[in-house]
């Protein structure tokens, strides 16, 4: 050390020697916190005996967790106990009882992938410092593209669904109109978008921020199942054409392409069973598809695909920054896709499902997806066969929508008493599931229904128990009401 | 198991009863993988004679890793030595001599919090989903607004500087153009947008993606150092007032907000010593701040951090769904964050910033940006002292660009001719190192000067000896050139 010392290089009152940080503590550090990760979260993420989540107000939990950030560093053993504090109190979405979200469960593959991500800390820009998340994104999108049905395509992973959604709602804009990308928005004719009442709030949110306005997207009616009605298009359609000339402009450049945001069903394709609920999806010129959800992958893991293969993203996305992008590198530089991102830096998101898809095989990720869909057939059978419990209408897919109308309310007359009611019981069934902690279900008004519950069936540690569970506890927590 | 499948419930062709993966299994190969990740990245952080990259082509490393997704899964043998392929063809970002990007080290406070998070697998958008991260990322905004020095204020984490840059530009247009959400900009007057010429390429991609059109950026002149010059600034006003008034709009509105991109920069705030660097940055109404840079904190931790109190983010961006944002919850429903963002799903990105600070105190991460600088100094001085390297400009900050110019050119008339030859010196150098492993390092061109290398110091893990090392290296690579 006094060696070292008198060697030492003074800078700005800094001595430069040598790392100023402590490797072996710090790995032993990582080696006693990845301890208590494995047995708090991992190995009890099948343990239906443990809770889902451990509920403590705002403003408890404030106090609990010791959240300033001081002048003075924290002991490994403060910062383990820490860890283990954040732990407690955070929701266990990997547990078997948790149906509140669209992801649940935990997959082993895609978590390992995680861990090697953060491990190494890429950025998927360039070939130089992220080749092979590159080469893994390319393999990736191409057997995505597969099961979409189109015979070539591209696409890109970005940082979830609703980015997806304004990913393809400005390609489409460059599509029909490249100027914009240069002239934007004003002095243009309106541009309207058409989109189902039905569909996810990031159409509206996409809207607003490509400038085009919540006002410029008109939705079209669903049938009662959801689904837009065709006929219900064309009456769109010939509004907006009225609506639009009315205006000052004269020109009107009528131009269709759709996309299709599969976020959620995307991943039914993979099944041969259920594939057909996305038939006819290879006609959309773009598809947004979210394996984190039904399939595990872990938040986040979004693809965008489109079905263009002539560039169509890059020309669209390109700044072409030339102190990320060099032309005279010594490879290939078509690897480096970076620009056909709106992002800089972005995360090695492929890979996780990537490895998912090594482990498991097609055959291991589509037995989960029949797997998630038997088992919300089974969980509408029991729905049926109780007292109590009302189907809003028959699933598809893997959510469940219902009501559960307690003892109080079963005698009364329909009317919108019963229905005021009603949409008191989920809220209250709801709080008293997170106070006690026993599972996770979500609830919501729509369309003029009052608050019913949405199950979503997810992961494959789910089983006919924990559905047959959810509904005895339904009953026990509202046997009252 | 027989008792069990006399009891099997047979739905669509799948027995539902007990979970279907093997969880034993499962943590096994987590555990085995773990210990991979441990030894062949995280133990050899610190250790530079490892390489930094081990380069394969595109097409070779294809053929050494195995990509094909097939029908059938693999063996855990398998997937651990894929794992292993991924780490060892993957670029060491944590490797002392990686001077590549504006991220590289390890901090393994992060890292562990990073492995929390990724087990724990949330999305941050209610409390009752995320109770825990949501009050983390209100601590650490509130802590980054005392920073940067306003009295109050509002922030969110999104994924990354182009990103916040993009949420920055529409906030401020939504400030003074609420309207714009809902009608959009067609048939407005053209919005027109002022920044540095030096500015970020996502400056020009927010302009397109938002609807404004790159042709409505105006980029202001900058002094020898890159810095805006303010007459500059306004003669372009004054252009564009000219421009925008000679088009077919009288209504001119004529608003400043000013938005400050400090991704890389702000972290200078930490430092007493160099916080003078910023200032000034209290008046600007918006500040993108990413402590996955200089900070450590890992891809991706990146903070749009806003002046306004009022609620603005909250108000430009919700689009109220109600099938998340449920008014009628048993707890303060304000602090469920989720409609602040154009995200749905989003990453629990304060989380790791927080852990870290906890465990090394604001004097810590002072000292890792003070120790970053005197480096940055340190390399400055052995540039000037060394023959054939020339430093482009005295850097202020932690990135140093200089030429190397080597012995064939060093008694080279000043000319287009040196400066042709001296522009492919650095890819050439570039190769080499690459092929070697030994270091990684940027060059690129800018405004008119020929390919210059951009070293960045960030990594505690760095010392005086990789400085000198940087500078050996080059002279050795390039000794013949």
């Amino acid at each position: 050390m006094l060696q070292k010392k008198k060697n030492a290089v003074l800078v700005d009152g800094v001595i430069l020697n040598g790392p100023i940080m402590d490797s072996k503590a710090g790995e032993k550090f990582v080696e006693e916190a990845c301890k208590i990760i494995m047995e708090e979260v991992i190995q009890k993420a099948d343990d239906v005996t443990e809770k889902v989540c451990e509920w403590q107000a705002p403003e408890t939990l404030k106090q609990i967790l010791d959240l300033e950030m001081r002048d003075t560093g924290e002991s490994h053993q403060k910062l383990l106990q820490l860890c283990r504090d954040v732990i407690q109190y955070s929701v266990k979405t990997s547990h078997p009882r948790f149906f509140n979200q669209l992801y649940a469960g935990i997959d082993y593959y895609s978590l390992v992938a995680r861990f090697i991500t953060e491990a190494l800390n890429p950025s998927v820009y360039t070939y130089e410092v992220s080749p092979v998340f590159l080469l893994v994104e390319e393999a990736v999108i191409k057997k995505m593209i597969e099961f979409i049905g189109w015979e070539e395509g591209d696409g890109i992973f970005n940082p979830g669904g609703s980015v997806s959604n304004m990913y393809a709602m400005n390609l489409a804009r460059y599509k029909f109109c490249p100027e914009i990308k240069e002239k934007g928005l004003s002095g243009l004719p309106r541009l309207v978008l058409f989109t189902s009442e039905e569909c996810h709030y990031s159409m509206k949110k996409a809207a607003s921020f490509l400038g085009i306005g919540t006002e410029n997207v008109y939705f079209i009616k669903t049938d009662e199942r959801g689904k837009m009605i065709p006929e219900e298009l064309e009456k769109q359609v010939q509004r907006a054409r009225k609506e639009v000339r009315g205006g000052e402009h004269e020109g009107e450049r009528r131009r269709s392409v759709c996309r299709l945001c599969a976020s959620w069903g995307g991943s039914a394709l993979i099944s041969r069973k259920h594939c057909r609920l996305l038939h006819g999806i290879h006609r959309a010129d773009s598809v947004a598809w979210n394996p984190h959800k039904m399939l595990l992958a872990g938040i986040q893991c979004c693809a965008l695909l489109v079905k263009d293969n002539s560039g169509l993203l890059k020309k669209c996305y390109s700044a072409k920054a030339a102190y990320l992008f060099q032309q005279d590198k010594f490879y290939d530089v078509s690897y480096d896709t970076g620009d056909k991102s709106i992002q800089c830096s972005r995360r090695p998101d492929a890979f996780k499902f990537w490895l998912m898809w090594k482990a498991l095989g097609t055959t291991g990720l589509e037995e989960r997806v029949n797997r998630a869909l038997a088992l919300a057939r089974y969980l509408v059978e029991e729905i049926k066969k109780r007292e109590g419990f009302q189907l809003l209408l028959e699933p598809e897919y893997a959510n469940v929508c219902f009501w559960y109308i307690p003892p109080s309310l079963r005698r009364m007359e329909d009317g919108p008493e019963f229905w005021q009611k009603l949409h008191q019981v989920a809220p209250i069934i709801k709080e008293r599931m997170m106070k006690k902690g026993s599972m996770m279900l979500g609830y919501q008004p729509h369309q003029g229904k009052v608050n019913f519950f949405r199950q979503v069936v997810i992961s494959p540690h789910v089983s006919r128990e924990d559905m047959d569970f959810l509904l005895d506890e339904i009953e026990l927590l509202a046997k009252d009401l």
